[in-house]
């Protein structure tokens, strides 16, 4: 666990997506635009971009170009990272065929599935691998991140492989919560939470 | 908009998600599990369900049963909501079939798409619908909310067609922004900002 609040860290990717998609003229951008791509107000964005060392110039904003290079450092996205996903059925297969990460810096490399009517089916530029490989696949360094799109059942298992073959990261869309040691970061996407935040301002 | 920070009505459902799940022989629980599953510390507990109206007992901590009814009092979803999704594909057909949904409160009662290839096929007890019955369908009561798995380019199109009908909220998966009234709450779930955000921890 590094320096920054998680609600720093939450809002990090969301100045960076409107940093990415500023017109290539524009040289520098105000609070007031990043509190409302983020939405927070313009003292949490001022508080958020301190804790990264940047103080905005007053009525000008902050500058574009160093700023996002900042986040993206800190986000540990320079590079572009690579991605497998487990589980080829239609989660997977949507996430393997979502063109927004692709933008965003990561490279979905590897799709596994138990599944023998699976194994071999090409998705995109893709072909589904068995699931016996992913150990030794994460060991010679074919991907540093997983996605878990497997049902509940089977998450804690794919989980247990993926973090004895050194996973640096795991987002879990499995509606089960999975756990390993320290040393790999997990992430839980929990689709009824979003509907459950949604129905409260709906 | 209503009273609550948008910090503490992201971590509602989080609370609520422990409170459902917990041993039916328990009565109280502690801010401190409480933080565990929302990922926060005690404090932000305690905050939050002081807004709520709810001081916990020292030694002793929350009555789990009128937490929790307040809770989903507030979240709007103390009856089950109806929602709608468009788009059957890949992604559309995951979450129609997400069980995780139905445990929190949601019932998925309708699948609409605009490929006639697809239009009466079946999705588990379901039948996808012809787009065009959606806006009829949504003024007539069927559904109050709809989740958007359409590509980017349909996606404010769509949007405009519930808003026009009257559908109080609208979950977003279409890698693009979309825009209505203030009267319909909108919320765009970014998976590549999950990822963004796992990758400063991994």
């Amino acid at each position: 666990m590094r320096g920054l609040s998680r609600a720093t860290v939450a809002r990090l990717p969301r100045y960076l997506r409107l940093l990415d998609d500023i017109e290539e003229n524009r040289d520098t951008v105000s609070s007031g635009d990043l509190a409302g791509a983020a939405g927070v107000n313009p003292a949490n964005v001022r508080r958020d971009l301190s804790a990264l060392g940047f103080q905005g110039t007053r009525g000008v904003g902050y500058s574009v170009a160093p700023l996002r290079d900042r986040i993206r450092r800190e986000l540990g996205i320079v590079s572009r990272r690579r991605v497998a996903i487990v589980g080829a059925g239609n989660l997977g297969t949507a996430l393997a065929r979502y063109t927004g990460l692709g933008k965003r810096g990561f490279d979905v490399v590897a799709v596994y599935d138990v599944d023998t009517r699976r194994i071999g089916e090409s998705i995109g530029e893709l072909t589904v691998d068995s699931l016996d490989r992913i150990g030794e696949d994460c060991k010679a360094g074919r991907f540093e991140m997983a996605i878990l799109a497997v049902p509940a059942s089977a998450a804690q298992q794919v989980t247990d492989l993926l973090a004895e073959a050194g996973v640096s990261s795991i987002l879990n869309f499995a509606p089960a919560r999975v756990s390993a040691s320290d040393e790999v970061a997990i992430r839980h996407v929990d689709l009824s939470v979003e509907l459950q935040i949604l129905s409260y301002y709906g």
